[in-house]
């Protein structure tokens, strides 16, 4: 018995972000597939796929927003599901992907929480992933599975070249730890200047706490970042850059987690205005009006249509996911 | 350079249950072992071991109550976190193992998620597992680690023996999947009549739709079960046995999950005392006076003991633990 | 070099029951696949593919009849070889399960075959499964590779109920094991009362070894299992049955095992009659004339069409296959 | 809480040849562990151990003689019941290792049965092999776990030297693919002379099936091979060997299968002695006379010991088993 | 979203011997991929693939010549950016296989690198390997991955056909080990008288470290073996022959490793001809003129295209490639 | 049989670096183990080692040095050779860690090289790796085994301390990557100012390629970076922040890889002195005068010996090695 061979795309939600999902799957004109998913009493997480995905090309989407265990639980277990009906490919789709500063130790005997997530998601079957931003490129390295990694860069550089004068802007890291993003910002920006908080002494030997290091006077600075969680470091970065003459605040990052304090903190803050993309939800009634989110749903779906038919990601963005 | 093997045994509880595992050291004539365990911001899980753990036989107890996603990612952070503080040996404790009841398709595409759990706990780096009345004795062969299953049953079937007359007892099983059970019961309270309630029509053919088979008037019946989650099934058969002419009616079971309306229905049902162990956590205030709740640390604790010492577990219980 | 992909769907039997794996492939339209099995004088078996199967979908039928050892090598070797030469992938269409019942460790230190076999079968490289009726519905979870769970229930319904007056109907489960089963079952026949045979105490607390639970009196009570083994237990149950009054006793059941004297049992029991399904292999001369053995062939290929053209095997049968 | 880290070691056999496991035992002055194997009425196996082996060091002893693929599969379900039952290792003591010649594909879609009973016993839970004479050196290739490889040569050469005058011999190989081994044998035998049975031509290009390659008239041949099965090459060579001449031809090989035939065709050969060892049972009406059996067990129990106490095993045999 | 699934095919060579592998792809009619290869300043090696290849059948065709440890970890790289890259399948195409003849223990605490190189190219990502007369065939049983192995002995027995008179050859091997190849040839040489250089004594018991068993004078001697390393072993086996009365020598193999001393030692020695095929490149400065190289693309081409058209290779070589 | 169980540390180097090996070894009162490590003609290495391993705790000690591949491939085959010796646990000690800045994809269709050796370390057999400042820690999780990172900071700053003024020092990075890195030195420090050269622009708008953020005006500056590889980016950097007013330049990095032109660079620039740490060897007669060479053993033998021990290797250095 011999047939052709067609492949079938199905995307599909977990219950996280379905905006967002559903988001994407406008961008590929494809409705998002059937599943029930619901709690037990006690907690545990049924699921249960409503169509048939015998051999299709499954995309399993779910960003690790609040409750971030539940919902990473939620995606293993859509992928268990997945795998024993039969899909011929699972991509769990990963926009904000958890744990993500857990990539080490730091200390002895912590954990490598980076580690466990990529293991417990090819565990459970997943054939592929793509994320968006991921803390540090290494985390690449931690599954053995292709993994897509998308940038929201462009979308953030596009969106600061409309919004300010180019020839004012310094591009600025709250910590030493990402001088290397604000690089990669600057290269982007006609190599903008950059500076960045240190924890050091003044040129003077004064001890001090924080530091600034280069020039922020009479500037728009540009602090950038992955992710910007209770933006606490963020918040304090722009008070010191204020007063070292900075003209105006602007934070830039990928990741809106704004976790407790964050929306009260960025609210009463001198940071004029926080742009970030939708890899997490934002509630509307966040209590924070400086915050524009811009999507990244074309870039995942465009990332999703070539997987599925096996055209080139890293042409789709002239490589500029790295 | 040759040196004299010796080898230590370390128990670390996690954040679900620490009362449990306190108790258990307490038998075991052990102080729990020093763990930070937070939550950031986000709801990540951080864990750290204040103790060196290197080449011992760590014991991480953490029962999956509610908010069991949380509680089982803690888990297999923790095992992760004693993997690369080079554990000699890492036994994951789990008195109540969660998702036992999805140990099986019943529907297409839905998931297997007591073996998902599994193999999230193989692939953190648990070597063994110890746990007590699994939903189905079969959920052992999810596992090709050794498992220690243990069982409440000889403390429950103690109990009872204790508070009422053998001789008046019949043990019901709530449900046609629980016969097995009841006969378990049965056959050690001197063979007592064994009754269900089942599904079906009465003798004379007028449909019904639930009807007690077997004998249960003037009778003191116990109905048993392996847990009770939202006592909505169980209150439903009491009242069904109490139509029926039962004397009195009693409830026993190894694990109180007790979840949503669970201690309201319990405490205005017909059933007059509930007998359950502590694998799981009763609130002081759960308004439900009826609930005798018996400890199974002691057990916990001699399993863990023997496994240290290489001793037999099956003869520490006579093999009741099948 | 691009070309179109095709797909190829080939069947290919061992040596255990070639008869049901001719009769799958008739209703497949296809011949069975050669293969060269022999053994050697050793007793070693020897196989080898005669026709190319590189790139092919390749079903091995082997149910794991007598000599049960050597049929489960056998296909254990068919998949290596399949493997080795390129298939793309390898279902094991396994109609009767071997091992299914030691599927946990009912004492310390036993082994738990039917989990070690599922590995063996995996290890062999099968890349899933299709199997009937297994013992306990949680052998699915010891694969983790996709496993189509047929059953014959519907067919064995159907057959009772074109045979019998569905109104006189009792379903009945020789022990309390199986009265889950027995409730299926009901279900099925239009909510027909249950009754068991329980190791227990009649009402007026007379000891006893055995009783009947639930009402069987002049009723065609038909007894349900997954599987007769050696008929010891059934024939007993049925005797019991009589003595209690029931008019005239049916045996029912997926896998005729009839191992060592179950055929004389049945013929000198009261079981009038016995159903059961071509899993296994009768011998004409079995002796024993009340046997009807109804074909699950088609059951089988349907859902070997619907894995190779990724139709669904759920809807196929209703959701019947759970 | 802190022990001393003792060890113990534990010795059972399975059903195939318990007499071998009992010398091997008596070697090591311990009685054999006592476990319960049986068969079901369906010739499933069934085993149980019967005493403690937590943390023990447990050995299982298995020759791979009729019926094989029972044996095989007695051996793995005592593998896997020990891994359950928590042996700290488990070495599979395997004498005649089964589908040895299966070791590589022939032809095109053969299985390579040899790697994939390695799998097996790997799968099973073995953690380390002990084997005799494998058919050849690369099946210890075939696993990862560490392979503790014997031979038999020494005893076999000391029994030739014992039994003939050295000056006197040839060593033949009754194939091509034996030659190897025939020189192995001559290095230990004062470099005796060697030949072989080619299927070539005569040196007067007279077409032949059979030819001899060395010179044997007047000389003791002593055909070896590692294992004689059924006798077919091997007595066809000695009636080659005895036309051209030989005085005397001895056959020699470390494992006697034996099969169909063997007994008869020997008994009736111009083979004056064959000597082979105790890896497989022979029956002791076996109808040849001819045979004598050396018993291996004290080197199997003296590698046993090694492994157990860590000691050398390639300076316990000086290398000699290679 | 449903699309019809095309399969492409790509190759690509790594730095080891890029001309075999662009006649390889023009026996395919196909270019060869483009990959960037360097080295840095330390020796480590970068590569990236300059095309897509998603979803790609990617060949990586990489022979082990010197530097041998440097050209396999390169094979591995390429594998694992492949994987990374998303090919659907990746073939290592390994012409000749490196540490081949480390294939077992031969004495205590050795390693066996030949399954170690085999488990490597796994973990890396090869779905499958194509080699050409590995050492030994049961390095084929260190794969779990099908693996096509091709041989050159069609090649080189045409050769031996075209340029000698069959009636005068006789097959020689250098040692006892290579008598099973010798025979093959024998074989396919119309049945050619074999002989082969014995450590042993002569048939008059003057001790000898060197003997030729079987008849070489007035002969046309065709010394086979799988390789030519330092042709030391070859060149004394010449001399020998000579000095028996070979009126010619001739030396035929797979794979010319050429080690050392080997181009001068060859040229100096009594053979004629030596005849291999470019499984390995030779230098055109070599200094020894007697070598001719066969191709073996053909083969190898012919190989892949089988491979990616899911067509017989066993049927394309008449099973000659056992 | 019980025996008390002793345990065994034995120390082997591979042929890289044994200078370092037996310096650690000396450290540890041991003597390094006996093997036989060579290469065959073609360049295949060989190794066995020539004590008893059985059951020891085996510690292989290879640094990645030039010629990188052989030298891997080298340790891999130690690994694999320790591991069928039955050793009881194998530790890669692995002071440079090779293709560590190949630990992620900076562009499409590039290979994670410093993930597959982990791969390939642990498919060889290490239970475990040390290793020294590992380019970037998140190398750490692409090991499931345990890995003991050390750092050479300590020694780092101790010798800036003992050599220089703090109150003049700037802690300079020669990239926007390695500002981290200054950071943790400046902490050491006293928390001297931090600098480091960015490609940027000038504060008044003209287009650079390189600018130095940060004061360093008369300062004693020390580059730090994790490894000198060719020298080029540290010594145009130097250049700049000499011409920038810098007062001296020091050079500082664990790893010393002075590749290609690096000796001759660092002679020739402006760079004061370079301090690196001996985790790779330096030729006596490098040509430059200006580099001192502290030694890492006594740290790494300090850790080989808390492995064996069971001590906590974090106490060991306070954490500090993070």
């Amino acid at each position: 018995m011999e047939i052709m061979n067609k492949k079938r795309m199905q995307v599909f939600s977990g219950t996280a972000f379905p905006a967002l999902a559903a988001e994407v799957a406008d961008h590929l004109d494809l409705r998002l597939g059937e599943v029930d998913i619901h709690r037990f009493a006690n907690g545990e997480i049924y699921c249960r796929y409503r169509e048939n995905i015998r051999g299709s090309d499954v995309f399993i989407v779910q960003t690790h927003c609040e409750p971030v265990n539940a919902n990473i639980m939620e995606q293993l277990i859509m992928i268990d599901a997945a795998k024993r009906a039969s899909a011929k490919r699972i991509t769990a789709v990963v926009p904000f992907y958890g744990y993500a500063r857990q990539d080490k130790k730091t200390n002895g005997r912590e954990p490598i929480t980076a580690r466990l997530l990529a293991d417990l998601l090819t565990t459970a079957g997943a054939d592929r992933v793509v994320s968006v931003d991921l803390h540090t490129g290494q985390i690449q390295g931690f599954f053995n599975t292709p993994l897509d990694h998308l940038t929201a860069l462009p979308l953030l550089v596009t969106w600061i070249r409309e919004n300010f004068d180019l020839s004012e802007i310094v591009v600025a890291s709250p910590d030493a730890g990402g001088v290397r993003l604000a690089q990669k910002f600057s290269t982007r920006l006609d190599n903008a200047p950059i500076a960045f908080l240190a924890k050091t002494r003044t040129a003077h030997n004064v001890a001090r706490t924080l530091a600034v290091v280069g020039e922020v006077a009479d500037r728009t600075v540009v602090m950038v970042d992955d992710m910007i969680d209770t933006a606490g470091t963020l918040c304090g970065a722009a008070e010191m850059l204020t007063s070292r003459g900075a003209r105006r605040v602007i934070a830039c990052a990928t990741h809106p987690l704004f976790s407790g304090p964050a929306y009260e903190r960025l609210q009463q803050s001198s940071i004029e205005k926080i742009v970030v993309t939708n890899t997490l939800p934002i509630p509307e009634d966040s209590g924070c009006d400086k915050i524009a989110q811009i999507s990244i749903a074309s870039t995942i779906a465009q990332t999703m249509r070539a997987i599925f038919e096996d055209e080139s990601v890293s042409e789709l963005f002239n490589d500029d996911n790295s």
